[in-house]
C-alpha cells in the first residue's frame, strides 16, 4: 500500500525533519501535520513542511492511511488512544520511540488501527521544528517491530523515502537490549559527565575541547532521556557502567599499569569499530 | 628569545602536527626530530616535516635552543633526564602532557635547563605521525605552567605560531583539577563505555550511530589514558561520576519523572555551554 495522505503527530526535530524529507521525496504526498504548539504548527505549513497543522482534537487524522507519532517518550504513550481514536479503522499507526517494548505492549491493546513500533537511529542534539532538516535520516539504519506484513511494508518504504539506508526487524525485547548499549548507556555516561563538569573550577570551561564536546554532545539531545526511561535493561546496565567506572578510577590508583593496559586495549577496540561518518 | 632551531622528541600526532604547523608558520626555523621507531624518522623527513630525525642516542640536541617532549604521560617523564642531559645549558624545555603536577615536579629536579611545563587542547582519536596534520592546533587553548619569563615568552610564541588561539598561564595544580573535569572524566566515561558495549548483542552495532560514535570517541585517543594515570584529581572524581550514574539509574527506577527532570535541565546546561566547534 502506497499511502496517499499521512499525518505526523509532533512536529519537532523528528517529526519535522521527516515532514521535509516526505515532502522532497514526493511532493504529491499529502502530509497533515499535528502539534500542540501554535508557532510549531506556523512555522511547518510556511515551509510546506506539511499541508496544513492542527491541534490533534481538529485534526483529520481520518483522511490519513498512515499515521506517525512522534513524541518524546513517555507523552507518546499517553498519545496512543487519543491518536488511534481519530483515525479510520485499519488504518496503519507507527512511532519513532527509542525504546520499544513500554510502547508496542500498550499498542497491542488498540483494537482500531495497524500498529508497527519504529525507531530511527537519527538525531542531533538540537530540538524542535527550528533544527528539523529533510537529510536528518540520510544513510541511517531503522529498526521496526514485527507486525501485518503489508504495514510493515508501508512504514519500511516510508523510512527508505526519508533517506533511511538500512530498515532492520527486530524484536521490541532485542531491540530494546541492544539500544541500551547503542544509545541509552552513551546518553547516560554523557549526562552524568555534564553534572560532573558543575563540580569544576571555570578554567574546566576553558581547558574544554574537542574532547569534552565529542563526548558530552549527546546529553544535550532532550528526547533519548525519555525512550531511556521506558527501557527496562537501562537501570542494570547503567549500575554495571558505574561498577566499571569505579574499578576503572580504583585501578588507576592501585595498578596503573594494568589500568593503561586496560585502557589501551579500549582503544583499540574503538578505532576498529565501524560507525557511520559524522556527515550522517 | 627567537629559537632559531628547536628539537622535537615523539614524532607521533602531536610532535608531528608541530613540526608540520611550525614549519609552515616559519620555513627558516630548524627542526631536529627524535623518534624511536625508524619508519617515523622516515616519514617525518620525507615530508619535510623535519630537517633530521634521530634516535635519541644520537640526536643532536645540544644544538637546540628549545626541545619540545611530545611522548605520552609515564615516558615521558623517564625521558626528562636523558633528554635534557643531551642539551645545552639553559635552553629551553617543553613538553605537551596532559598532566602537570607529576611532570612539574619531575622536571624541578633539572638543573641544566629550563622548564616550562605545557599543555596543548587538541588531539584526535587517531595516532602516530601519519594522523598529524599542520592544522591540529588551529584555535586552540595552549595552557603554560608559570616559569622563566622569557623561556615562558619563547614557548607562547611556538604555540602561536603552530596557531594556537589562547595561551593560559595556570599553576600545576590549577590545570589537573580543571583538566580532570575537561578531559580525563569525559575519556573515562567514554572508554567504559566501550566496555559496556562488550555486554550487548551484535545488533547493538548494527544500531550504533552518531551518538554512540561521538559519546565514546574519545575512548579511541591513545594517549589521554597516560595523562589521567598521573593526574591525582582523577580517581577521586571518577568515583564521583560513577556514583552519578548509579544515583541516575536508581532514579530511573524509582521517580523516573524526577530522574526525566535532572536529564532535562542537563540537557538544557549543555547546549548553553560555549565549545570549540567540529573544524577543530
Amino acid at each position: 500500500m502506497q499511502p496517499r495522505k499521512i499525518g505526523i503527530v509532533g512536529l519537532g526535530l523528528i517529526g519535522g525533519s521527516l515532514a521535509l524529507a516526505l515532502r522532497r521525496a514526493d511532493p504529491s504526498l499529502q502530509i497533515v501535520g499535528v502539534d500542540s504548539v501554535a508557532h510549531t504548527r506556523d512555522l511547518a505549513v510556511s515551509e510546506r513542511a506539511v499541508d496544513a497543522a492542527y491541534e490533534l482534537g481538529k485534526a483529520p487524522l481520518d483522511e490519513c492511511d498512515l499515521v506517525v507519532l512522534a513524541v518524546p517518550g513517555p507523552a507518546l504513550i499517553e498519545l496512543l488512544a487519543p491518536v488511534s481514536a481519530r483515525m479510520r479503522k485499519g488504518a496503519i499507526l507507527t512511532d519513532v520511540c527509542g525504546a520499544k517494548e513500554r510502547i508496542c505492549e500498550a499498542a497491542a491493546l488498540l483494537t482500531r488501527v495497524v500498529f508497527i513500533g519504529g525507531h530511527p537511529m537519527a538525531g542531533t542534539e538540537y530540538r524542535g521544528f527550528s533544527a528539523a532538516t529533510p537529510t536528518l535520516f540520510f544513510g541511517c539504519t531503522v529498526a521496526l517491530c514485527p507486525g501485518d506484513e503489508s504495514a510493515l511494508g508501508a512504514v519500511r518504504d516510508l523510512w527508505t523515502a526519508a533517506g533511511a539506508a538500512t530498515v532492520l526487524e527486530v524484536s521490541p525485547a532485542e531491540h530494546d537490549s541492544a539500544v541500551t548499549y547503542a544509545s541509552h548507556l552513551p546518553y547516560l555516561a554523557a549526562a552524568a559527565t555534564v553534572e560532573a563538569f558543575r563540580s569544576s573550577t571555570p578554567l574546566a570551561g576553558q581547558l574544554a575541547a574537542g574532547g569534552f564536546r565529542d563526548t558530552t554532545r549527546l546529553a544535550g539531545d532532550g528526547t533519548v532521556s525519555g525512550a531511556a526511561s521506558l527501557n527496562r535493561f537501562v537501570p542494570e546496565a547503567a549500575r554495571a557502567l558505574s561498577q566499571t567506572l569505579r574499578a576503572l578510577a580504583d585501578q588507576l590508583e592501585q595498578d596503573p599499569l594494568a589500568a593503561l593496559k586496560r585502557l589501551e586495549s579500549l582503544a583499540d577496540e574503538r578505532r576498529q569499530m565501524k560507525l557511520p561518518s559524522p556527515s550522517r
